[in-house]
């Protein structure tokens, strides 16, 4: 049964002007060109036609991409369709025409029929009209085994990583050929493959339940195509597991990546997976490229930037880096959606930044539980221990309660206090002494509990 | 009824955790303080005590707040906590004494209980360790009414203008005093209210359903809090009106803007909410806050910079600018989600970009519509308009079909199509000459289409 899904827009028919209308609301060097909403490209404000143009575009409905990556030492221009719909013909000569100069352009499409044919029919166009145009086809989908029938790989989040690398050789100023070959080959050292808990619903549209409650799917396509299974929906870590073996597997050799090999990676997020939970499948993926597959990695390029409307979930992208590939993508670029901050050695493992003054109570002098307990002693541990373990299993009754008035944590949060006071008893309490040992309970409530509840109790036990 | 909302990760428990390991891999300069993952505070590898230090923070589950906004010009850490729980007095501490120098710490604390008083009691600990401490609490809701009781209003996504206004401040040398005068002064300026489709679900909890099918709530705070009211989802543009009418209102003088203000607008999206959704709320909110509030726009940031887990919804930041405050807010930053190319002077429109050469066909020359048509004519039309409101008819079950093979857009693209098609023969298609007709239909077809088959029809017409 298909569902209706919930989205902020006025009129689904207008989701894609309206988005153009607000993003260059919100960049002061973006804009479109005449024609619009017609016209749906995007470009600069400040075109200089002296160095090699480099565009891309496609269906609309994986923004950022592509008319977030517009700026300078990226895209030129982007030529936007409508939502999963190739750009006309006429859009994209337009596009062409508004931004290069006499050193050409290059085209860099993603492989699907529709985007080949009316960038390809726009290409000839314009060489006919005196423009000298190259295209690169990007298909780093990894999800799906050989052969591939005449359709051939699907274009991904690798994509963006091509566009920067071909952004940053025409901004050095380089010829055509050598920004179509740097573009080509960087498409060539690249593999993706997408995760999806949620299919995502076109506007206006009613939404697909393919994807039932526990459930996920592996492989799936960025326009919600079906993929190579539905299974159950498992941990983050066997599934960056699973998805790291597809991408770099010898049977398929999509990707010329062996151990020893340096790589970035790219983990995308498909529209409606949090920056917590895309940070989580990064921290991830990097130890797995390293220990389990050999590989240097990089850069790492966590973020949402070729999205699937509001589909939940990621993608990972490992691209074969060098020291050419690496001076492109760390090149600046004033795209907005481009990351910034990550660029610039890595260290190999990171170290914890020491604390200046320690401010572990427990790892002073310290108090210690006392070899054999006083009667009054075994009387307090049992009393602690019943105390705590009460709590600890009203957790979820608690949290409930909460849930109605405030953030639903407070189950949560005292069961932290009552599991670290149980450990810490056994550990280190002094329960001879009992005005001692109600100091520790407070030293320990207050070391993990956190949260109003926890400066409350630590606040009662210590005064 | 509640149900099992999906997610990403690996033990819930360890969300926080996982979430900081993918952080620190992903940006090179970001580390965390030695007692990880007990004590969880993200900081700068570079550490310069010679300025004053910028520190906040909070639960967690609001990312990229507060960790993703460390670097140097924004935080200089920040001090995470469990989801949606303050973090306790030790982190604090541990986190003040690894970047505060002798020029002393600000405190920026959202205004929830124990936010206030974990900092609180840790600025007073850090005090009598001799540091200079201050503290600025950020109440930006506009949501509710007054009176707020004595928790007062609740800190959004405002904080985040604060944060930068305040890095800025310290990044340019100035001393604690009028750092902090100047975060107390920005967080004086700013309202804020959120709009969400759907509550969010705490990692290994299970979701509410407060919001059911075609419902949404107006006002509700980050941590699902209950807001103002539940109401019917409505589309954007009366959404965005009255979440404007709200912040800007007369009745509760939240924010002293008035008309010919100067404002600086944030759009933040909550967690699950594309950016093309974030952008056409960005583009109803400028000309709404410009025609309807006499206001003007001088920087607009849209993004996901405060959320609410994988809330689904958006929230509207309007601050008073001023010179001081826009200098601060365009200063350079290396954290890195604060977003990038929004800063410099915006036109008051934007005029679309010319295009060099006219690629419009119609409007050139051109056909014309006979004033009578012949009887060929007549014939014609009544065939044309047949077989377009034919394809008119049968858009969803083609969508539908093509849902099943493809990206589910065949019915919506020659729904276009042949709605162009009778548009275009009633203004100018030369009914009584069919070869030239044709010609026109594929025009109008390549205009519009776009897509695999659009591009394929406007081949099959024109050749």
């Amino acid at each position: 049964m298909a569902f209706q899904g919930k989205k902020l827009m006025d009129d689904p028919d207008d989701a894609v002007t309206d988005f153009i209308e607000g993003l260059v609301e919100t960049y002061p060097a973006l804009h479109y060109l005449d024609g619009f909403p017609q016209i749906k490209v995007v470009l600069c404000s400040d075109i200089s036609t002296d160095k090699v143009a480099v565009i891309s575009g496609g269906g609309s409905g994986h923004e950022p991409a592509h008319a977030g990556f517009v700026g300078e030492g990226m895209l030129s221009a982007a030529i936007c369709g409508d939502v999963f719909t190739s750009p006309p013909v006429d859009s994209i000569l337009a596009g062409i025409r508004a931004v290069t100069g006499p050193k050409g352009c290059l085209l860099i499409v993603k492989n699907y029929t529709g985007d080949r044919l009316n960038f390809g029919l726009a290409a000839e166009q314009a060489k006919s009209e005196g423009y000298k145009v190259e295209i690169v086809i990007v298909g780093d989908d990894c999800a799906l085994p050989p052969p591939r029938g005449i359709a051939g790989r699907r274009g991904l989040a690798g994509t963006i990583l091509v566009h920067k690398v071909a952004g940053a050789a025409a901004e050095a100023g380089l010829p055509l050929a050598d920004v179509a070959a740097e573009a080509k080959y960087a498409s060539e050292m690249v593999g993706t493959m997408g995760v999806a808990l949620s299919v995502c619903t076109l506007p206006g549209q009613l939404t697909s339940d393919r994807l039932g409650p526990g459930k996920m799917e592996l492989g799936l396509g960025i326009h919600g195509e079906p993929g190579a299974a539905v299974v159950d929906l498992l941990p983050v870590d066997p599934v960056v597991s699973h998805v790291l073996q597809q991408i770099l597997s010898k049977d398929t050799q999509y990707v010329p990546i062996t151990r020893g090999s340096r790589v970035v990676v790219m983990i995308n997020g498909l529209g409606a997976t949090p920056i917590m939970e895309l940070m989580i499948a990064s921290g991830k993926t990097v130890p797995k490229l390293q220990v389990e597959h050999g590989l240097a990695v990089d850069r790492v390029y966590t973020g949402s930037f070729m999205t699937s409307l509001d589909m939940a979930g990621f993608s990972i992208s490992i691209m074969k880096a060098d020291e050419v590939i690496l001076r492109r993508l760390d090149a600046p670029t004033k795209a907005p959606y481009w990351p910034v901050s990550v660029e610039g050695d890595r260290p190999p493992t990171k170290l914890p930044v020491p604390i200046p003054t320690s401010c572990s109570r427990k790892n002073d002098e310290g108090s210690n539980r006392p070899q054999e307990l006083s009667v009054q002693g075994r009387i307090l541990e049992a009393a602690i221990e019943a105390a705590a373990n009460a709590i600890i299993n009203i957790k979820d009754c608690l949290n409930e309660w909460d849930g109605k008035v405030g953030d639903g944590d407070c189950g949560s949060t005292l069961f932290r206090g009552a599991a670290a006071i149980v450990e810490d008893m056994r550990n280190y309490y002094p329960l001879n002494d009992a005005a001692e040992t109600i100091n520790e309970i407070g030293s320990s409530v207050e070391r993990v509990m956190g949260g109003t509840s926890g400066i409350m109790y630590r606040t009662y036990s210590t005064h």
